[in-house]
């Protein structure tokens, strides 16, 4: 197939330090061309791929200093249009924008929701185009929105197995990674430490937003022999840090559409004491790959209950559900259903008419059409 | 003519509280109304006009609670799509979303930038797309933005004659007015009407970003005879609180676009005591409507120059440039010289022709075309 990847420009692709989005596309499109697809990555200038890369900008809107991503976005996506018949499938990662540019698109185009659903700010834009197709990263993701739109699949996210290696011995404490932020609830995972006896390790970058709770929160909490607080790591640490440990605190409080963050963990044979928040009751195997908690004294008890649980036994299930080939797949096989529903209205014999049918534009659609090809325009003719 | 208003949807059409480019719209929209054009106004639902209201949302976003305000803006410029025919001027006033939907409809699509252009964020849409017509508020305002942009016309804002009334009395205190933050400088105002030994009463709201700021900077400052702080206050209230002033302060320290509650303060008959930036220097006349300053000292100087001035002369500054007769008056213009720049393409002789040329696409653009009138349907059968 020919695949249009559509990244976020916050970071380059994949991201140099944070950017779980720009990673997850990274992946995709990476396993997309090493299937043979030709693949197109339109993505932030100095972005790093064996696809074609067309940049939306000259470089990360982070290094730019660019904060209200919008005129950047609206850019790429009008690079995009001016590329769209070359595509069979034009696939975004950047939520609402491409919406009514693109609504005659809506077979060939799908749009995988990467945030949190739960604030109505995006909703209008759903229910006023219901016919385009969509991908979830979990199940519980899409719970906010209204009934009837056109979801494809849910597509959980899977990295290379390579990325964090199995480390079969792990370590004796627990690590927090991510985000100091209140719904990460840092405060309950120093609470767990210092109840289970175990010492903490907090990984994790305070962002201006989140310096209000850390001062009042966290920080009256560091001081104490047990808690460890080691400030922001790179890609390359944070494998190693999740892997030499006991356990991965996940204590969320809010509903996180996935969290990277724990398949990172299994991967490295590490399992996850996770809060039953959220996606977390659909990555994480209860007993198998993690134990899911509902309070401070189920996951005090699960501190010791991980410490029986068999590492390789986490990682393999990190294999069988959570590798870059398993969503990869799942997204071929979200593409072809797309293709599959177009191709069911007229019997398909030969890739000239598939290649006809790319360029038609979506029945669905009563108003006028967007784009004009070459194809439409001999018709009319 | 036929002329479609696009309003930001923060609030309703005039607002019931702040939003400054809402009033503007709904100044302008009654005006256009009032002189016989079909006006159809794109706004939040709840809005209040003369002319037929397309609701944008059923309510304003602030009553929704809503945020982000990018979804809702597509869903409402989709709408607008819907329409575009029926139109022959389509006036945004929502800065950049509009710009790839819209672009082969640059010869009846002016956007009026109400914001800031300072900050790099919003440049790549300009960069990409400079044939789109342009409207600033101030000479000054435009100045960031790279040469070669289609600007039409700088059309400053204008309030009806009766909105402020004019107060030929005026007062004995100095007026602040407006959000207590960093760039307008309240503390500047302070300090002035301290060395001045002149009452300065402080009507603003604090934004819970400002709110930091205040806390250290500006309440500390307070406890003074002289400094009265009354909060926020209402549209009825301003006027006769800019109106009872000696002067209106405006110490600001940014690239104000323009600048309303100065015009409103010339309105009232209030000489404005205004910094030297940003639209300042195009909005007051210097001796005549106010004294432009550039030091505290300077600033300390005018209040006792201002109680000279001729307040029927401040009143009659405003009346020959600052209505919303004059800001109407140049926007028609600006309309009838992008109608002309098209018309100038071909002679036009009759209604009929003017009605095609409507349709017609902007020939500047070598793109597809987004929209496929019935007219250009018959010119290809």
């Amino acid at each position: 197939m020919r695949i249009a990847q559509i990244a976020p420009l916050a970071e380059a692709v994949p991201p140099k330090l944070y950017g779980g989005t720009e990673r997850v596309v990274s992946w995709l499109t990476e396993a997309l061309v090493e299937q043979g697809h030709e693949v197109t990555l339109f993505a932030a200038g100095g972005s790093n791929t064996a696809a074609k890369l067309i940049p939306g900008c000259d470089r990360s809107l982070r290094l730019k200093g660019i904060h209200d991503h919008t005129a950047s976005n609206l850019v790429m996506l009008d690079k995009v249009r001016r590329h769209a018949d070359e595509f069979d499938i034009i696939h975004c990662h950047i939520d609402v924008l491409q919406y009514p540019l693109f609504q005659d698109l809506s077979h060939k185009l799908v749009t995988t929701l990467h945030g949190r659903l739960d604030l109505p700010d995006t909703w209008p834009i759903y229910e006023a185009f219901p016919h385009m197709p969509l991908i979830s990263i979990s199940n519980k993701q899409r719970e906010p929105l209204p009934a009837g739109l056109n979801w494809l699949a849910t597509v959980y996210h899977g990295s290379p197995e390579k990325v964090c290696p199995f480390n079969e011995k792990g370590g004796d404490y627990l690590a927090f990674l991510g985000r100091l932020s209140a719904e990460k609830r840092p405060d309950r995972a120093i609470e767990i430490a210092k109840k289970a006896g175990v010492p903490l390790k907090i990984a994790a970058k305070i962002d201006d937003v989140d310096l209000a709770y850390f001062k009042a929160v966290v920080e009256p909490m560091l001081d104490h022999p047990l808690i460890e607080f080691i400030g922001e790591i790179d890609e390359d640490e944070k494998c190693s840090f999740i892997g030499n440990a006991l356990a991965l605190l996940f204590p969320i409080d809010w509903v996180e559409p996935f969290g990277l963050v724990m398949i990172e963990a299994m991967s490295a044979g590490t399992p996850v004491i996770a809060w039953r928040e959220g996606s977390v009751p659909e990555i994480i195997q209860d007993g198998v790959s993690g134990i899911i908690v509902d309070s401070i004294d189920m996951a005090v008890d699960a501190v010791e209950r991980v410490r029986s649980m068999d590492r390789r036994k986490v990682r393999r299930y990190f294999e069988s559900r959570f590798t870059d080939k398993h969503m990869t797949r799942n997204y071929v096989d979200a593409y072809e259903k797309l293709l599959g529903v177009t191709r069911s209205r007229r019997p398909i014999e030969s890739r000239k008419a598939i290649d006809g049918l790319r360029r038609r534009k979506d029945p669905r659609l009563d108003g006028t059409a967007l784009f004009m090809t070459s194809d439409d325009d001999e018709n009319r003719s």
